[in-house]
């Protein structure tokens, strides 16, 4: 069934869900720069806004609405939603 | 700020934020079939998964993954999940 996640003091919430054996989450960041670490590799579509993405040892890229970033398993990345909250699609690539 | 909503159960929830002064929610649609009426006319973006929708007074449409609808204000949709949970954004396309 789904589950809502909350993170950050709710700065960073998502609600979590499985389909055809895959689990993703929806999400919403707020204005502010978080880190997170990954398990299963990711795969990340914003879906409303836009993020700066920083991957552990690269540099910031932008990341608009409509545009994917994949984080490596057992990695992870900074994350900043700029001028306001923006919204995501996240995708687990492995169990 | 971030705001958790939750509805049929848990069946939906969203997750829902304002950004430049305009509302939008992201969120899940687990399998089964839901009715919800507007105030504000909205846009919904399938980002996840398959919805059947019947608008008001119309026949039902699929409509999958990257995919939108548009729902006049005062009015309503029916709404199924196919074969398990869907996901969207949702933008208020009014007050």
């Amino acid at each position: 069934m789904l589950k809502h996640n909350s993170y950050f003091d709710g700065g960073v919430q998502s609600i979590g869900f499985e389909r055809n054996g895959l689990r993703a989450t929806v999400g919403v960041i707020a204005a502010g720069e978080y880190h997170f670490g990954t398990g299963a590799a990711e795969r990340m579509t914003v879906t409303s806004g836009l993020l700066r993405v920083r991957l552990t040892g690269g540099d910031w890229q932008n990341y608009p609405a409509g545009t994917v970033f994949e984080i490596a398993a057992n990695s992870g990345f900074d994350v900043q939603a700029v001028s306001g909250p923006a919204a995501y699609l996240c995708e687990f690539l492995g169990n």
